[in-house]
């Protein structure tokens, strides 16, 4: 089988849900079928298309539902309920996808697969937790699950509650990218691999097999070292800004509109980028970047088309 | 790459948690552990091997944890939360797996797809629902239940509750089943294709596309035409039984060793086996048998080897 240009798409969490709606079926199809109508076009270009998403506001409720009826129901630990996020997801994206499909007279078979990511055991995350993870509460049960748990929280004085905070360890490899990478060079194009949800299931190596741990990984970390064994020829950031600003918090953003891996490191070092939101796909596109000499883009999904044809987005290459 | 043969395997949900057992990680990963150590063999007579599972307990958890936190977090519908099971199970059983397979000092990967089972729209269980999912609720919010939800319930006298319960429609197709099949054709070999998580999603088709449905579909009989889409050389169910019995519910119940598509159907009118567990079994293996003139075996995981041996089970051919 001819093999066609591969894309890996990172999508953002706020592509499923945006900030402050309520996590309903109806309002993640909606969302889902909005941007996927962006992503459409992109087959034509790309007709191997690698999906990745985030999965925030849903491991949050499912890790809420958990810690609610732990008394009547064993609560999963935090990685089981990032397996759960990614079936949530890979069916609602399925069903939004077939739809849109449907609209537009194509078909365009989507396959969701179940993926593992292997972090370091050692990871300084694992000491320092920081990634905040699931709803907010009051200080004195905090404290409760501090104890019963072994939790950690931080205080979040604005919205005046504490919040557990997960570790975010780095990426070494994804448990399936061999099976991942046949897949891709084996399967009739166009076609869509949903996979890497919220970054994969996070997973140390041990003696005995792989042990879950209870961490977030990096959706853009991850798909950056998804990107990099599955030779796309591009690696897209899909968020809510149609580019990387420079003075992102100031009165005046810069965007920008063109950079290499090391401008985005240096710009980064010198504190342009949100560390939660915009860091790690700065880190994701130079990572790229430099290891494959391949281009990325970071960009909304209203403006993908147009960032790939530089009229629009960040391109880093 | 030379195709050799396939096998499509259904795990009873008690192959994962028995029952009266809490639905933690640690007994999950037990159960497993020791139902994949029986299924590792059968690699080297099938070395394509397709796994589907139950998901009972699990997406029942899901459902509960969904219904208790309603207020706070809306409510997902019984479809969602299968996809959810799907997610949970599958990462579960590929941490398992790979355990096995360390301990054994063989290396074969496990591949896990989200899959949706389409059913008919105008399934007569739509308007009759039998299938209880869920826990037990007292008469009060039973009733409340079926206001504002429009669920439907059954008592069960001897636990002393209500119980909701849901359509069980009939089998059309998977939507995955194409992509399914070519993966199969394609991938290297030996692989564990795990899919059709709790019998599929369900959905049904409509000239939108799919429209998930609040119902449960069969596994067994999504995994005969699974199988029987694949080509599989065999279908085998693994329960918690050694074989089919005639006279089951008697004080002599006798396994039945061998038996064509046609005898079981007779023996299952003639109300040898309860509906609720081997009857929908019975179902599969006559279909399967019928439309393909290949072989099905019935056994526990105990005496699965014996049985494809035909020193156990039940085999229908």
């Amino acid at each position: 089988m001819k093999e066609d240009k591969l894309a890996v798409l990172a999508l953002g969490g706020n592509a499923i849900l945006e900030a402050g709606e309520e996590a309903t079926v109806e309002t993640q199809m909606r969302n889902l079928e909005r941007v996927f109508q962006h992503i459409l076009p992109l087959l034509s270009f790309y007709p191997r298309l690698v999906l990745t998403h985030g999965n925030g506001p849903q491991v949050g409720n499912i890790l809420l539902r958990n810690q609610v009826c732990h008394l009547e129901i064993p609560a999963l630990p935090l990685d089981v309920c990032v397996a759960e996020s990614q079936g949530q997801i890979a069916y609602l994206a399925m069903q939004a996808w077939d739809r849109v499909c449907r609209r537009s007279g194509t078909v365009v078979p989507m396959l969701s697969v179940i993926t593992r990511t292997v972090v370091p055991k050692d990871d300084p995350s694992f000491s320092e937790p920081t990634k905040p993870v699931g709803s907010y509460y009051p200080e004195k049960k905090a404290k409760e699950l501090e104890r019963s748990e072994g939790w950690r929280f931080i205080e979040d004085v604005k919205r005046g509650g504490f919040r557990r905070v997960v570790p975010s360890p780095d990426v070494l490899r994804l448990v399936e990218e061999d099976q991942l990478s046949a897949l891709c060079d084996r399967m009739e194009q166009p076609f869509i691999l949903l996979c890497n949800g919220g970054g994969g299931v996070p997973v140390i190596s041990t003696a005995e097999g792989y042990e879950g741990v209870e961490a977030v990984v990096d959706k853009d970390l991850a798909s950056a070292r998804l990107a990099q064994v599955l030779h796309a020829d591009i690696l897209i950031m899909v968020t809510d800004v149609e580019a990387v600003y420079l003075d992102f918090m100031s009165d005046s953003p810069r965007p920008l509109r063109n950079a290499t891996g090391a401008d985005m490191r240096r710009h980064s070092k010198e504190g342009h980028f949100p560390s939660g939101s915009m860091g790690p796909k700065v880190e994701a596109a130079a990572r790229f970047v430099e290891s494959t000499g391949r281009r990325t883009v970071i960009t909304s999904a209203e403006r993908l088309m147009d960032a790939l044809e530089g009229r629009a987005g960040t391109t880093v290459e």
